[in-house]
């Protein structure tokens, strides 16, 4: 990695490029009062460096940076159905002490609650969980519906979305994880998990796909 | 010249550097009446895209932007010490519910479990406490020490480390939490917590500085 660092006449090339482009090599030297010649070595610097682009008999163009463009479209472009997990859903009428045996063998840290015809209803998440297993010594008779979290207090996404959106949606609302939903004319459809996992594991790959 | 667009703060960040640089962080905290610790990811960013230069000992001025960072150079730059936040210590002979009850205070999701001399000697994950709280009616005689995580056991990351050094461990040890530290002769002192909260603000922070 080495950061390039242009000198002022490269940066005025550039700016004249951004303002007028296309233009071609003799516009921008009679622009600068100088020779063609002597701004070869500029424009040769500026264009491997990926700041300008050249087509023959058009001139030259701004690239608007194209290796930083690349991954910043990247990571606008990601979308939570690349990166979605399973979801793990359980019954309302399901205990505590069950659900939380099932947290364990499935190995998340969130669960989605559903009615008998697949909706979502509620969530339930470790300290959820928690909270009631200090709270009580009836864990095996309290139904999950009793302490889950309920409408309009979940937040969920769509496959469709952003990642950075649904990123904020996480950090905002300061869950660990949302339902990722299709909208029925009935309810909400589970049919994914985004998690503080899935964006931590996205930004590693993003990393490693641009890696240079 | 650039396609990068900065957030308000930042923005703000930048104009203060440009006016009154070289400034310390400490004094463009002071005045944004903010804390160093909250500037920290902005001057990270800033920094990383090239906007600022930061010299030790004398602080940060204005570049000039005449760097050209990819997002990827940045994402692989960006340090463990920039996004790390607090961390929340018990003692080892502190009960199970007591740490329970400290989890919710801190509202936290790991407690690190220190020793006399406040050199880390375990971690307690929610799962820990989940497990034990269903195993047994004693969580008020049950030290944490008895249930906690112990060396070799313990992932942990220092602030020079890279951010997606440290991502990648927290993903490939299935951990939510690591704890920050320094090494010392005597042991490993606590100095912050990275989770994957941390990372997934890093991953928001750094789209938005490069969102075009």
């Amino acid at each position: 990695m080495s950061p390039i660092e242009l000198n002022k006449r490269q940066d005025t090339i550039l700016q004249i490029v951004k303002e007028n482009g296309p233009i071609t090599g003799e516009q921008i030297a009679e622009r600068l009062n100088l020779t063609r010649a002597t701004l070869r070595p500029d424009l040769a610097i500026l264009t491997m460096a990926g700041f300008l682009d050249a087509r023959p008999r058009v001139g030259y163009f701004y690239s608007g940076k194209k290796t930083m463009t690349t991954a910043s479209e990247s990571m606008m472009n990601l979308k939570v159905g690349d990166f979605q997990s399973l979801p793990v859903v359980v019954a309302e009428n399901m205990t505590v002490y069950d659900a939380i045996v099932q947290l364990f063998l499935e190995d998340v840290g969130t669960l989605f609650v559903v009615d008998e015809k697949s909706h979502l209803q509620g969530v339930l998440s470790r300290k959820d969980l928690l909270r009631t297993s200090i709270g009580t010594q009836e864990l095996t008779k309290i139904p999950v519906h009793i302490i889950m979290s309920r409408m309009p207090n979940i937040v969920y996404c769509k496959k469709s979305d952003s990642l950075i959106g649904a990123a904020k949606k996480l950090i905002d609302r300061q869950v660990d994880s949302l339902p990722v939903v299709n909208e029925t004319e009935n309810g909400l459809e589970i049919v994914g998990r985004l998690t503080k996992t899935s964006v931590t594991k996205a930004f590693i790959s993003l990393a490693e796909t641009h890696d240079l």
